[in-house]
């Protein structure tokens, strides 16, 4: 396995070869199954991202950066503004299946500026730059996760104990994830990694992707439940926090998936190392702390039901069910980017990187 | 509802009227039927034990003087001597069932000392006598949480948010509970508390009984992931933690559900009281710190498989999942017992308290 090479043997997402569909692996079945799905029209794509089918903040951005291309390219019309009105209702609609990952705004005004920086072309030559520009998301996003793995690989040593939470694994990304990066770098490089993989409530994204991710591609991992960290770190059993981000605030305040602070916290109270993978395009400088970040909840269900042979809970029973927390920048260690490591202070760090 | 009365309005164990069968309910049915069965033989009552039909240390130990006394009433003679050798097999027989749990050969033990006390008389009165000793240990836990309660009343004020972990409720005792015994009585009193109910993986005692008990007695309680903790305190909206115990230390170290310590850890970075309510018969002098108490490894299935439609983690993947984790005294607001409460140092407060 090599970093240079696929470590699970097929991409999260990818375009069609005919270019008319966007082809993802079905997360929502896993790990019992392997399923690529297509997707074509703009109700399968919001679906995909609203039922999670992808997800992981990278991911999302290159899944709505090949869907709105898909979309662009259903347009059937030979004037820009018929052709312009359309891709801005298909892009704010795909901007609307979820609220806290910057990426998917981020991709999709990227492709949006394709089209206004190249208002005079015709419509179809509008159509073959954006089919570029999403194939070079994804290429650039698969170049920020080897990077993102070179640095962060800097930060730990061979045989270490490494805890992640949530996926920010290959299925979160284009490739090889951002947190794993260096995990699946250390592997190649025979590091010896023991990795410690939360099983991340309510969805289980832990149990069900991360685990089976790096199961797959070789990784000596062990699956705990999110309320175990605080024994296992007790034992002296962890080294290093490596998570990834939906979105850092300028001052380094970091939005994840629910559970990430508590992790955040529990690493401090043993004086673990905690640390953020995070792609610059997840790096928002016009948010200016977490209490900014809106926060996603979402369907009860999903504490009460969701899984389950039998109902879990009590009906009508009152849920709190947010999908990420912030994790204040004062326990964030660094933040480890594909332009470098970044320190407190953040507010001046990040800058610098995001110059 | 009324401490002097019974928020559930049922017993989680009672003697049956005729005085010849254990009452129960049959808690691996919750949250979805609430039903109350029948234990006349020995191996009725070994089983609701062993596969935790009752559970929570308090119950336990309830459930085995019943028991014990519903096996010895079935003892068919005349003789001490036979009297006494069928009961001491039936009891060592019980004691088997949860080896750890202390409560079980403490109530046993309890018995079987009625039966040496008395040996001179007829057996028809050591069996009265035994039947005496059963309710009275139950009547002695349900005084213990009502003073529990009023104890853990005083440190908390109106409208509070409190959280709650894994079961310490009624469920876990004759009635009241350990850490709900505060909840009910401030309930019955207009406190107007908002409960938050961790949901405690693996076996989900937080969804599954905690909710449905207290959402049944009429108070606001809402569920929540064991990972949210953390973003629903930074919102403000807990104002102290309640838990129960397994084993309090000499020193004050709480061996309690796993996941207690993450909770503990939370609360103490807001600035949150963490109580833990804990019966003197719970705190063992014997053992001086937290890292002299053994802590038990659980099947990986929990993890992996139980409750679930299919398997949620991929297959042989290595499971991390102990029982139960230590929280440090340093994060122990105060431990509320029967006898009054408790604050660091714990070495000279627990001393006072046990004497």
């Amino acid at each position: 396995m090599s970093l240079k090479d696929n470590p699970l043997g097929f991409d999260t997402v990818r375009l069609s070869d005919d270019g008319r569909r966007v082809i993802i692996i079905d997360q929502t079945l896993l790990p019992g199954e392997l399923k690529e799905i297509s997707l074509s029209s703009k109700d399968e794509i919001y679906e995909a991202i609203y039922l999670l089918k992808v997800r992981g903040a990278p991911a999302i951005g290159v899944a709505a950066a090949y869907g709105i291309y898909v979309l662009a390219d259903q347009i059937d019309t030979q004037s820009y503004d018929e052709f312009i009105k359309q891709f801005k209702e298909d892009k704010e609609y795909l901007n609307s299946s979820r609220p806290t990952a910057v990426n998917l705004s981020w991709a999709l005004e990227r492709m949006y500026k394709v089209c206004t920086d190249n208002h005079a072309k015709p419509v179809d030559e509008i159509k073959k730059l954006l089919k570029d520009e999403a194939c070079k998301i994804q290429e650039e996003d698969i170049e920020i996760s080897k990077k993102i793995g070179e640095y962060g690989l800097e930060l730990v040593n061979k045989g270490d104990g490494i805890l992640t939470h949530c996926n920010a694994g290959q299925l979160a990304t284009s490739r090889y994830g951002t947190a794993t990066a260096p995990i699946y770098l250390g592997y190649e490089k025979g590091y010896d990694f023991k990795v410690y993989a939360d099983e991340t409530r309510p969805l289980l994204q832990g149990a069900r992707l991360t685990a089976w991710e790096l199961n797959r591609a070789g990784v000596d991992v062990t699956l705990l439940c999110d309320n175990m960290s605080a024994a296992l770190m007790k034992e002296g059993r962890v080294n290093a926090v490596f998570v990834g981000c939906d979105r850092v605030a300028a001052n380094g305040d970091v939005a994840n998936k629910i559970g990430t602070s508590v992790v955040a916290t529990v690493a401090a109270r043993y004086n673990i190392p905690f640390y953020v993978c995070a792609p610059t395009s997840t790096i928002d400088m016009n948010t200016s702390c977490g209490d900014d970040i809106e926060i996603e909840l979402r369907p009860q269900s999903e504490v009460t039901q969701m899984w389950y042979k039998k109902r879990m809970a009590p009906d009508n029973i009152k849920v709190y069910n947010p999908a990420f927390d912030v994790t204040d920048n004062e326990l964030v260690s660094a933040i480890i980017t594909e332009k470098g490591i970044a320190r407190a202070p953040y507010d001046i760090s990040l800058r610098e990187i995001m110059k």
